[in-house]
């Protein structure tokens, strides 16, 4: 029998990075790999409490539910982000999905026909650059340092691509941790409102902040015009747990319409049960979710400067990197040669496990790139996997300088 | 701002149907519309046990969950599918999906290219056709008479068009009510074997049944080969909860791994909350599931002998329709020439509403057919709401008698 694949699927390339970590299964390695929230802090109680108080309502209430999601979770949402970010949004400008994750899969789907455009920082969010490629779009990087996308770039590729879309995590981003400057949101904000292009702010890791700067949403930025070009998306995966499988995004209503109207094809709704237990946590009689949120960064910048410090020790000397202000990630540049795939192996050898830059870039990557997670384990744990991935750094080295 | 939709969601046209039933919003309307389930029924002490057992799994349950699905909740699928169906499925033969919409929508993502046949019972679920038209996909419709397609039919039209695959509801379908003869779901196991033409076997409806008349599902006629063609998905939906959106598919390996490649794009994976606590309630200590559904048969067949009864009158002597033997819905053919739609309308101001046949078709519908769903409401409400019917029918024909 021979199976005959969409294009669409064949296109993801059975990643290098993917077979390397299955090398992982079965054995005792530490995981900087993944982008996991730290479980052992999920407020299961508080969920436990919430679904208590759904299922009083009856069953009723695990009826078919709204494609555009449950009112009473869209109501609070919309207080909330008013409350939380400044932004401004009616019921009908958000749509629930399925985890960010479908918000991005859904905007895509609503908006790009084959060989359309999308700007991209570069690196950026390896999943988005999946999704992306599965509805053939083509993606082009624009020039990004650590405030951001250059408007100089990004003005003129506006200009010349005619993009459908710029998709972007501005705050702590996924894989950098960079936050872009205000005035450089601004400068994106301005120039997509003049070229008319629909920009996709990304903001799943905004919440987990290591200090007191507050740099606005550009979401905010554009406040609430009669249409607007900024989409916004997050999610509960980060601040409450992943397994709840909830996220939402708000856009101009035309978007979000064709958006629901993707979703009635891909899933109908997404769970009207976990969509209720959220909608609960969102009262302050039943959760103090910022309090949550403010003890889960502390515990996160712990184990951000447990990382930092390991990564302090001379063998490190020559690698470049920022320290996170926030968010779940380390972006480790090693001295320029050196390619982090190659040293995965030996490190996965060692007992350690992350990501090579590599995946996360549009076109030619920094090989000599990494992405690792501090939010996962605990700081006994992370200093012994720092000791290992030091140990497997001064082996590749040493093979390396011998060649 | 011009915003610029894809083809995809452009494609999908504003509903005649949901304009009409849009007017039935805020007033007090009976409605035969939806495939909604009797909400009442819903195991909610069931559901609220099982979800403490899953919260005192800890917190780690409510991590990120494998794209496949839980692994618990797959075995427990596997063992349930051969004990009640026959169809043999190992662990990594089962993606767990939002509902068996999600299936339908992941295994067209991972087999259409634009321009690609698949074939179709007519009338069909009109959400598939929703999904297939989303990827551009030709739509080709087989003759189908009450036990099934035309082998004959499905032949000329494999050989004419080699489609990527054959979609079809046997099993008490949704809009016909229709069950498969033996003879014909052997007929269509054969010719797509012989042709290598994958199998897409919908079965949301195959538990609720009214008789003790078992036709085996398709999946379980091909038994356990080395390569599948058929794909067999069912759902929680209808004998469980909707609320919860979970379903499953059965596919053989290669076609289960592109799925999950697409299903990572699209969501990562499903709610995890809602995958265990249906594991805990496969478990006969937790949850008596068939005993459930044979409660919910009895009470759905006790709801079509009501609405059955009802077209019995005298008004209804001209129009045709089958007796179901389970499922949810009547299909219903008025005299040739009367216009379902417009008898919606009156039907609507009279206070009661249905779907119109026509939204079920690929290619040329007969306008003559209705569906009517009897699942949800209670029988005097079933009986108010064919009064109300027969009197918008009687009024019809009277103006239609005038013209």
């Amino acid at each position: 029998m021979q199976y005959n694949f969409s294009a669409r699927v064949r296109s993801v390339e059975s990643s290098v990075v993917r077979d390397i970590l299955k090398l992982t299964q079965g054995k005792s390695i530490i995981s900087f790999a993944g982008g996991l929230p730290a479980d052992e802090l999920f407020p299961i109680d508080a969920i436990r409490e919430a679904s208590g108080r759904v299922f009083s309502q009856g069953p009723q209430a695990l009826q078919y539910g709204l494609t555009e999601g449950a009112v009473v979770l869209r109501e609070r949402l919309a207080a909330r982000m008013k409350a939380n970010r400044g932004i401004q949004a009616e019921v009908d400008e958000i749509l629930v999905t399925s985890g960010s994750q479908q918000a991005i899969d859904l905007f895509a789907r609503a908006l790009l026909d084959p060989g359309d455009v999308v700007l991209v920082e570069n690196p950026t969010y390896l999943a988005c650059l999946q999704v992306l490629g599965s509805y053939n779009a083509r993606i082009i990087p624009v020039e990004s340092d650590s405030n951001g996308m250059v408007p100089e770039d990004l003005a003129a590729k506006l200009k010349e691509h005619n993009p459908k879309f710029v998709y972007i995590v501005p705050t702590f981003s996924n894989p950098t941790g960079r936050v872009w400057s205000l005035e450089r949101r601004q400068a994106l904000l301005n120039l997509c409102l003049e070229h008319e292009v629909l920009v996709l702010e990304d903001d799943p890791y905004g919440d987990l902040k290591f200090t007191d700067n507050n740099v606005p949403n550009i979401a905010s930025l554009e406040g609430k015009p009669e249409e607007r070009i900024v989409a916004y998306t997050s999610t509960f995966s980060k601040t409450v747990a992943p397994g709840l499988r909830t996220g939402w995004i708000v856009a101009d209503k035309q978007v979000i319409r064709m958006m629901a109207r993707a979703k009635q094809s891909a899933d109908l709704h997404s769970s009207v049960l976990d969509q209720l237990i959220l909608g609960e946590m969102l009262l302050p009689e039943v959760f103090d979710l910022d309090g949550h949120i403010r003890k889960l960064s502390g515990v996160y910048k712990e184990r951000m400067e447990t990382m930092a410090s390991e990564l302090q020790q001379e063998m490190w000397k020559d690698a470049k990197w920022n320290t996170p202000q926030g968010g779940m990630f380390f972006w480790v540049e090693l001295p320029e040669g050196l390619d982090a795939q190659a040293l995965l192996k030996v490190a996965v050898e060692k007992g350690v496990a992350f990501v090579p830059g590599t995946s996360f870039y549009a076109g030619e990557p920094n090989r000599n790139t990494m992405r690792l997670n501090y939010s996962f384990a605990e700081p006994s744990v992370i200093r012994t996997g720092m000791e290992r991935l030091t140990d497997a750094a001064s082996e590749f080295l040493g093979r390396y300088s011998g060649v």
